[in-house]
């Protein structure tokens, strides 16, 4: 471990609500935080600390605007703690040529995990019957509505990237059949690839969302692609709210126009659309589905490993390419 | 298609509450259904009829006592609907030489994924976490408590039949380690066997209760496999309720000595243990684990084909075993 003295410093940036344990972190790092040593404004104490500042800890999906990087002219590196990092301002950070990374792979295998579970859920509707059972239904009603088997249905991963690829490994055992929209088709990668969701939808039962928010995909999942889905078809959102536009989902599942949906993410969090309160084929969830104790720990890791490559000149674990 | 008159006789024996659609059934077979052709007792119509009847067709776990079966001297097999047939007097079934039949691998699939969706609802808390955002919590109280990873679970496979090697089979590209109890070691299959359950629990985070109901296995998940088990550890079942001794599975879950539960079987049906209707670790299923509309075509296909094979003189399809 390094002394006091030698411990470079790290300047954490959040939201007031996220309080994330660093106590690893701080034994290798001088660590900042404006909102516990500081009395004054955030603005005051970055003005004040900007000069020795390198490096900066993005904690959860805390906004990084142009703003706060114009405080911090010494800053070379953006060390981010998620896997989606569209909080930060990425072309102020490339016009300056400052460093990012992300999560890496630290959240791949649960966020995987959590896309099952939400699609069992959603097809076979675990949720709904719990519900169905806990407000004891059962004797009165009897059968409860049939699920929908998973075998055989055609998956369609919108964003074939740490977590997309790690859902289609799940997957396949199922009996499920995989293909994928991306950027570019992946070499190596033996699943069908289609140039764009409305084709990949048209051949699909079901869609995993799981892909960067970014200029371009913002409102992709738009109502062209949930038609091209059908009213059987069932949507998986892990990525970022705003991926899909959620009025038009609203008015699909209200409508019947779409099997079901499992959410993670929504455009404006925590506000959830009330219609979707009281459909029994959708399944909700506070944007936890890469969170566990585990990939806690992993991430951990993760953001140590890149802050000591950066401070030590060595290559970054996770660093996100800036285009 | 055989014309009316050349059509085997079937009896389907039911509870009057399983109403199972059989039009494929009656286009082969002379369905008799006395719940449905008689206006007197199911008693007085099978003693009426018995003479004729060589086959049986038992919907869903309508119990088949040795005193129905008394009633049907001519009585050579009995078709089951179901993966499980403790509802079927087997010993009378032995002592008669009556063939028995049962859903083969109609259910294994879908029970598998069933079996994974209880699973990942209750390490991850799907079910618990929707109510939480349907009670418009996710506002207030902000963060969830953090579900357990799937990776690195030890998952215990108590009865490694059809759809305990389904889950397997489903379990291992979430990075869980597989072992297994059964009757005797299966030949070929490399998971770790283990002579009795409460080994298996000693050495595993999860048990999958997945085995037939008899004699033997009555409550074979008692307090001392549920203490190997351990405070973290989760039990689900999609077996027979009576598999579980239920009082002392409500007592470690109420005092927190078991970690979680997805349960869709229930040592009296439909009845629920109440206490187990706060707990925000438990799932809970009204005994669907293997329904869907596929599984039901497929069952209808094993039918078929078992009643045909029997009428035929050919191998049966999925005969039960009788020891």
């Amino acid at each position: 471990m390094p002394t006091e003295e030698e411990r470079p410093v790290v300047l954490i940036h959040r939201i007031p609500s996220l309080k994330q344990p660093l106590a690893s972190l701080s034994e290798r790092f001088t660590l900042l935080d404006p909102l516990l040593h500081s009395a004054d404004s955030t603005h005051s104490f970055l003005s004040r600390h900007a000069s020795s500042v390198r490096a900066i800890l993005c904690l959860g999906p805390s906004p990084l605007t142009s703003d706060t990087l114009s405080l911090l002219p010494a800053l070379e590196i953006v060390v981010g703690s998620t896997a989606g990092i569209d909080h930060v301002d990425l072309q102020e950070c490339r016009r300056r040529g400052i460093l990012v990374t992300n999560a890496g792979n630290a959240f791949s295998e649960d966020g995987a995990d959590y896309v099952v579970g939400l699609l069992v859920d959603v097809l076979r509707r675990v949720s709904s019957i719990d519900r169905f059972v806990r407000n004891g239904l059962w004797p009165d009603h009897g059968a409860y509505p049939l699920g929908s088997t998973l075998g055989g249905k055609r998956v369609g991963i919108v964003g074939l990237g740490s977590i997309g690829s790690e859902v289609a490994k799940r997957l396949v055992p199922f009996g499920c059949s995989i293909a994928y929209t991306s950027r570019k088709k992946k070499p190596g990668v033996s699943y069908p690839f289609y140039a764009n969701v409305s084709g990949l939808a048209a051949d699909s039962d079901v869609l995993i969302v799981c892909c960067a928010l970014t200029e371009e995909t913002h409102h992709m999942i738009n109502k062209d692609v949930m038609t091209a889905l059908g009213k059987e078809g069932v949507i998986i959102n892990v990525g970022r709210g705003a991926l899909i536009d959620e009025k038009e989902l609203v008015h699909f599942l209200v409508r019947g126009e779409l099997g079901g949906a499992g959410l993670d993410v929504f455009e404006d969090e925590p506000h959830v659309p009330k219609e979707l309160l009281t459909l029994d084929n959708v399944v909700l969830s506070p944007h936890i589905a890469v969170l566990t104790a585990e990939s806690f720990a992993a991430l951990e890791q993760v953001v140590i490993g890149n802050l000591e490559a950066f401070f030590s000149n060595k290559p970054l674990l996770s660093p996100v390419k800036l285009e």
